[in-house]
């Protein structure tokens, strides 16, 4: 990453400029926008791939053998790219809805393949996720316990524990899952010997806990990581037959260039801290982490303009089709396809949504854009496509995986 | 508006407690919840034509006769409901997208219905846009002006300015759209009389100015509408030939009980005071005014729990389907459907997403909700279901209009 760098700090081999040209997944992006259209979600399996084995070493080499890697679907549930998941045999699945079950199990993951974990489950959802043998079920709250224990008594089940501790990004309170204030999510020491005793009634066996330890955490937030599994030994030791422990996801990925970066190798070696003597299975659940950067949305210029004295660059798409900045005012990078290392210009860069927070970014460096058709935002493979809506009736968009 | 009740001040003919059953437009709203399930949005055409007819009359009382309304339908584009608009003859269509204009024909809005104003067009948008005879279009960029004047030179036009001056609701800065930050919205001073050469080029003859004003606001923001309103004459006096003014939409609704209100004749007579004397026609584009207070989105009651000393009611919907708190930032209030007066007690009404933002309302004060299967959100006819995304594929609802 070079720090000194306005455009291309994010290059790295699999997204680069080579002679000028952005090259994705060994394309030349000018080559695919032409191709695919605009707007067009493109997203790279050998990056997809690259980024779970990346995990899954660093928690090898921190003598983690034990661990299983569940991808939290929600981030990006393209049927071609869940398949290409199955296939490689790198991951589980990260369910959070029964509609999320069904089109895992239609991708071809098989329920003993699924965590799930939800709150606020109605009966028809508890009745269909419980046909679904060798789901592995995290209760989130009494009453989903006891839900539970009414349809599959004598199960295994995990329990979602609040411990009360959480990291967020920086001071992100959309982020934030877990801390002082209380959350819906999971179950509270306050209340964790109630949630025994109604396993206990219904004859189910707790052997998981689950927890959520934050969201898009870079190494800068692994002292609090470390403080969030510390909290998590007295839920184990108090329920005294856990054999599995789900830290959740929140690996977190650059967005910026005064973004850190996320030390893999310091984050497993914590989790072998605390768990490795203890002979617990680690189960995370990566979103981000595995498809964000694997993802490019590729936009078309409509315009290009000075208002006053800013200069807009105008795109074919808006903040509807891709709304992590507006939700959580994550900032995305706006890249062109062609640059030579010439002089950069600030520009707003907008999309064609008629609201006020439909801005993709603001003093974005591009070089002279008036001979682009397009440019391209990085780090769209999460929370983007998944999360689409057809506001203004400007929904279509094309996806691509590159196999 | 009952100030000192903390539960029904929003009460009016069509949405109130009848022995103690929340009825809505004449229906017992449990009974609606059962038969149609839930999730479900409900509207109600008697509460949108007198809506309609409430800024119809109040700019008849101010002298403003000549005047239209159009619709902004990215509020709600249902299409049961736009039929219903067309046939009461109570307004026209503002458009932002050639997909809502097709979409507004198609429920049997004629093109000379539409008012269109959108940013960031794409030559494909121009070219479907300019086949509507009879669109009336408002160019809200030089950019804009000059692709329109190739595909129909010779025709009318407005043009969108930016006045420089806008009104937030509050601090909101994600409503502000007009201010003294540079926006995308609209042509500045600056280069309103480039944009006027422009039109001269194409021999398009600029009839119309358009802006928008601001969203949501209340009475207390209306010394703001009114330094808008001033900042208009610079454009219409530069331009010379403007016929029409459409001010926008922005018309606000209250939310919570510590909102004001709207008086919506103090709101026509300032319009009355910058446009009556100059024979100019007035046209205004409201949304949220005419549709907000017309929708309830009926819930099903999932759980309650206490979680440390929180009170959790759980529903079956998340903010995917109903994202306006979680995008703006706008509390909605949730409502029993049973109530006699009763005490009442804290809750934190929350959805079935696993995310932290997924979070009706924190301390809504309702009555024990222990033998209470559903609840509503009201004031959620606006911005609701049509920004509904499948996250997490928990985007199933259902939508009826109460004719």
């Amino acid at each position: 990453m070079n720090q000194a760098d306005p455009l291309g700090w994010w290059q790295r081999p699999g997204l680069e400029y080579i002679d000028g040209r952005l090259h994705f997944a060994e394309h030349d992006v000018t080559r695919l926008a032409k191709r695919f259209g605009t707007p067009s979600y493109v997203y790279s399996a050998a990056r997809i791939k690259a980024n779970l084995r990346r995990v899954h070493g660093a928690l090898e080499s921190a003598g983690m053998s034990q661990h299983t890697l569940c991808y939290a679907m929600k981030a990006n549930r393209f049927a071609p790219l869940l398949t290409m998941l199955k296939l490689s045999g790198l991951c589980g699945i990260d369910a959070c809805s029964p509609q999320e079950v069904v089109h895992a199990v239609s991708c071809g993951f098989r329920p003993e393949d699924i965590s799930f974990t939800a709150g606020s489950l109605s009966e028809r959802d508890v009745t269909l996720l419980a046909s679904y043998d060798g789901l592995s079920m995290d209760c989130d709250s009494l009453f989903a316990i006891e839900r539970w224990g009414q349809h599959r008594p004598g199960s295994s089940i995990g329990i979602r524990i609040n411990p009360a501790v959480g990291i967020g990004r920086g001071d992100n309170e959309k982020l934030l899952y877990a801390g002082d204030k209380t959350s819906k999510f999971g179950v509270y020491r306050e209340q964790f010997n109630d949630a025994l005793a109604l396993a206990r009634k219904y004859n189910l066996r707790v052997t998981k806990i689950h927890f959520h330890t934050g969201c898009g955490y870079l190494t800068e937030q692994l002292p609090l990581l470390d403080k969030v599994l510390s909290a998590s030994q007295w839920f184990i030791d108090t329920a005294e037959t856990i054999e599995r422990v789900n830290i959740g996801g929140g690996l977190g990925v650059p967005h910026v260039q005064t973004d850190g970066h996320l030390d893999l190798n310091a984050w497993a070696t914590l989790i072998a801290k605390h768990y490795q003597h203890q002979n617990l299975h680690i189960e995370v659940e990566p979103g981000d982490y595995i498809v964000k950067d694997a993802g490019l949305l590729l936009l078309g210029k409509t315009y290009l303009e000075t208002k006053r004295q800013t200069l807009f660059l105008g795109t074919d798409a808006g903040f509807n089709i891709c709304p992590e900045p507006a939700y959580y005012q994550l900032p995305f990078q706006p890249v062109p396809l062609q640059w030579n290392g010439g002089s950069l210009q600030a520009h707003h860069v907008t999309g064609n949504i008629n609201e006020a927070l439909d801005l993709w970014a603001e003093d974005a460096m591009l070089p002279d854009m008036q001979d682009q058709a397009f440019l391209a935002l990085i780090n769209a493979g999460a929370y983007s496509a998944s999360m689409a809506s057809n506001h203004c009736m400007r929904g279509d968009f094309n996806q691509f995986i590159i196999l």
